[in-house]
């Protein structure tokens, strides 16, 4: 008998018949003697209906009242699903997030789970109880609502997976696993079987939808199996794990692309110390998230600065930095909004030289240029132009092997 | 410094616009220097609309469950109060049941409150914050989520005014009083400026929709005064308090007029000790209410025996009634549905006699034939063809004087 934590999203549950398909596959579980813990995110558009809402009421809606309403999306998916299956005639019984014990910090909209105190659901499941959690949701020291911030189901499943000591989270979503690639740009995108948590945070990071960034940090921290698959078939998914002997030994893992980044960059720079500080100060005040940073040293004293912003970002970081162009006495300030990070992504890097050569290479033999480069311990990225960004997808698949159906 | 509670019901908060209009009202009193609690319940049409998704899920649905659904309704409102009362600048907190620390039996769907622990309610009111409570729900002692029945936001209020020694607990309607009768049926209809609990709760009973029953049992309990107001004008409404000397001394303070019940008769019942039992005992076992009962002694052996019911109940009380008439030999069963009670209400019959004299005399005036008969302390009910009702209503509100303006 194994204790599996199940998270379905909000596709999932999108209508009252999808509910009523995961408490099949719930039920399916449950009989084949398992232990079940179930973790329900809020109907597919329920949440934007709610900011949607909470906007009309306010422009800037206060961040506590926005979790206590945020909150009541999957509060009616997990008394929705408790209710089916019990008229199924299954012992179940639907927790909130306080109420299985969840205890976050005080930052309201995108709280941290502190501990989780779950000896409520421990009894209910030693009662035979079928446990739907609502996730997303859990409550501060004070018993105040929060939430988790967005995807936050996923934290909700792994972290509950982690304090009872499950032997699995699954979680069910609307692909059925992670692939090597984005299967809509290359067809030759093959499911992982395994993957390692540090290969699934860079995908993650990368914008590699499939699991929230966070959930995986947990699962890595405390070490919690996740397997991730399809909620509208049978087919095993991905297994994410820790870094083990039997995993593929592969160099790289997978290849992403990230087109939701722009760049800007600062012509002839003066080259001199605080410089950098001068300019992205501000930026980190205005709250905007720099990703990749270049900067080239020019004849002459001066040197070209650039680096990448999300697109959501980008009008705001163009004011200040063309602001702070004319403090430093910068000369010009050049921006594109059409570019493309594309990365390659294994664990086998850090054994194995010559992978940026191969990347570089596979590159130029399409005549691609790149603008930028970024690395990390498992992580090779290239900023090129958007419009070579499929076909440096499928370049960069085939150059590293992945386009080979493996054991 | 007064300390308010001031109910809203679903009407004076079915949607942004409302619910700022509501903030404006909760600001004003504010700003008159007192502290203020302000009881929500859910937008108009939201919580009949979380039941007919309930019963998508599921023909019964699970009343634990449904109670988490309910719940949601309530936060929702509370949340968005809060969110317009912060933002328009004013330091405010939402509660929901639980955190408000409504303590109620476990009875799902119609829970009791048992205790309210306000420690939380009153340190945020020390802290100068308008308090935004979630009307209709508590939780029981093992913190599961319970809703206190319909109109239970009236209860909450009430509750919540009576452990914080409130001054007064407004609830705020879509009408602007409590009535002499229904104005719609009666144009001299006026409106009552105090009311003893006992007499507005003979109201609510009767069907006088201003009121939830229980809310009014509890203030009687506690002693809690409840003004009952509009929520669209400034005017005072009715006051709801103890009997007290200085109480308009009238004998009949109002007339209501209840159209919901129909009436079932057993013909030629034999007139054997049991008999009461053998007809009422599957009634009750199917959980339908029966209101008024007669039993009328004929010669030779036999009574015809007649009880009213709601008309929900109707069709299964005749069903019944059928069955049961031909067990016990009784001579046919005669249904009537177009029935209406009228019923004159007041502290003063408690020391007038002659008030059942004068109401058939009224009613012979007019040739309105009475059909059944009931009586309570400060309560005389008739049972008249439907068709007279209006009139019925008319004659017996001139006929207690009640067309006159009083000061």
């Amino acid at each position: 008998m194994a204790l599996r934590v199940q998270k379905y999203g909000g596709t999932s549950v999108a209508d009252i018949d999808r509910i009523n398909n995961v408490a099949g596959r719930v039920i399916k579980a449950h009989e084949s003697g398992d232990q079940i813990v179930v973790v329900l995110s809020a109907m597919a558009g329920v949440t934007d209906g709610l900011i949607s809402l909470a906007n009309q009421a306010s422009p800037r809606p206060d961040k506590r009242e926005l979790d206590v309403l945020l909150a009541t999306g999957e509060q009616t998916t997990a008394a929705l699903l408790a209710m089916i299956l019990k008229f199924r005639g299954y012992k179940a019984k639907s927790f909130l997030g306080f109420q299985a014990g969840i205890l976050t910090d005080q930052t309201s909209g995108k709280a941290r789970i502190l501990d989780i105190e779950c000896k409520k659901i421990q009894d209910a499941i030693q009662k035979g109880n079928i446990i739907v959690v609502a996730g997303f949701q859990g409550a501060d020291a004070n018993g105040d609502i929060t939430t988790l911030g967005r995807g936050g189901s996923d934290t909700s499943a792994v972290a509950i997976a982690s304090a009872l000591k499950a032997d699995v989270c699954e979680i069910f979503t609307d692909v059925d696993g992670v692939y090597t690639t984005d299967p809509r740009i290359c067809e030759k995108a093959r499911k992982i079987k395994r993957i390692s948590y540090e290969e699934m945070l860079e995908m993650a990071i990368l914008g590699a939808k499939v699991l929230q960034i966070r959930s995986v940090e947990f699962a890595k921290k405390y070490n919690v199996p996740v397997h991730v698959r399809s909620s509208f078939n049978e087919e095993e998914g991905t297994m994410v794990v820790n870094e083990s002997s039997d995993m593929e030994s592969v160099v790289v893992s997978g290849v992403t692309c990230d087109m939701n980044e722009a760049r800007i960059t600062l012509k002839k720079v003066p080259d001199q110390p605080g410089i950098s500080a001068k300019i992205f100060t501000p930026l980190a005040n205005a709250e905007i998230m720099v990703d990749m940073i270049i900067q080239n040293t020019r004849s002459g004293g001066e040197t070209d600065l650039t680096f990448t912003v999300t697109k959501d970002d980008f009008e705001r970081a163009k004011e200040i930095s063309e602001r702070v162009a004319k403090e430093v006495g910068a000369d010009e300030v050049l921006t594109k909004k059409e570019i493309a990070k594309v990365s390659v992504i294994g664990l086998g890097m850090k054994s194995h030289s010559g992978v940026a050569a191969t990347m570089f290479q596979a590159l130029a033999s399409e005549n691609i240029n790149i603008r930028l480069i970024s690395t990390s311990e498992i992580r090779i990225s290239c900023v090129i132009l958007a419009k070579y960004a499929e076909l440096a997808v499928r370049t960069l698949h085939a150059a590293f092997n992945l386009d080979k159906e493996r054991q």
